[in-house]
């Protein structure tokens, strides 16, 4: 498999995390958003939306991180990203959609882009933006942790909305946005920290990563 | 079942399409976002999030529309929003994650309130905002539809891929987008106007709806 991503794209990091979490080896193919380098002919064809992740295996590509994880899901099975329980199943992805569709897709870089572009927006500007949108889908998911969490967002295993959390935290960071409201959301993190797939999945630790 | 929502959500759209293309039986629970009600104390209580949707059935209350729509296909499989092959369904969740992920948040009312409060955005900033999301969502959109749709956004029997489709051509609507430019994307609309499921779950339908 490759996967076609960028080293700091929380996208990418989520499906970095899965592949980790189910114990399958892939290559990385990056892609340098801040240069455009999605929006590439070559890259098109791969992905007609010009967005990363992808996940390739031959002619096949799958995109979309929520598609790729639950993909993942269904043709690895072992170890679980989702508990058994129709219901529980809902809950984690609840806390992934929270973070997927309330709080990521507001922040990332082609958002900022166009903040700064239509509205001037500068850096301060930028962060209170994020900070806006991130501060109350963490005051929810820490309601979420505390009543479902044991040691992991959800029970006593990684899973989906781990691979979520995760990389959701490492923007808030560089976003300069102090956590320390959400020390349940910081006890994943420092599980996370101590797991060799979040490890292996950092940004930093990509080969595309800057110096 | 009660579904607490807001009559013009696009995310509550997706989840009474879903349910109604499943043949269910469901009571609504309106809750004016303009209004902020969703911000009460009651609410709050059914959903921490204080957003919509939330699917209840006694003391259970699922969250977000992803997870709703999920856990409807597993717990009433028949007649499936997904098809059966792992890279299929792979293929239509990633559809859905594009107008659930890369289109809807960007254009929510939350944000477009931000907008204005923020950067003094006046109404047609907020429709250039809209369609600056909408526009390469939907061309990449009308390619997948191209290749994978035979009168449905894939395949020809309406599905996940659809519950995300038409509340988002809805929505493009109200921003004054001019949608001449993704045809297979309108004949999938055209279809879903002559089907009851999609007739049921109109905006214009629903008992919350202005005069």
């Amino acid at each position: 498999m490759i996967l076609h991503g960028y080293w700091r794209s929380g996208a990418s990091y989520r499906v970095r995390i899965g592949l980790g979490l189910k114990g399958l080896a892939y290559q990385t193919a990056a892609l340098d958003l801040r240069k455009g380098e999605q929006k590439a002919p070559a890259f098109l064809a791969i992905n007609p939306q010009g967005m990363t992740p992808a996940l390739q295996q031959g002619e096949t590509v799958l995109t979309q991180s929520p598609a790729i994880l639950e993909w993942l899901e269904e043709t690895h099975p072992e170890p679980p990203l989702l508990p058994k329980d129709a219901q529980d199943r809902a809950q984690v992805r609840a806390m992934a959609a929270l973070i997927g569709c309330d709080i990521h897709p507001l922040n990332n870089l082609r958002v900022l882009t166009a903040l700064r572009q239509e509205f001037g927006a500068d850096q301060a500007t930028v962060d209170a933006w994020a900070g806006r949108w991130i501060t109350p889908g963490f005051d929810a998911l820490e309601v979420l942790v505390a009543r479902h969490g044991a040691g992991w967002s959800f029970g006593d295993r990684p899973g989906l909305a781990d691979c979520y959390l995760i990389p959701q935290l490492y923007s808030a960071r560089r976003f300069n946005l102090a956590l320390t409201p959400w020390p349940r959301l910081l006890a994943v993190e420092a599980a996370a920290q101590a797991h060799p797939a979040f490890q292996a999945a950092h940004p930093d630790r990509q080969p595309d990563a800057d110096g």
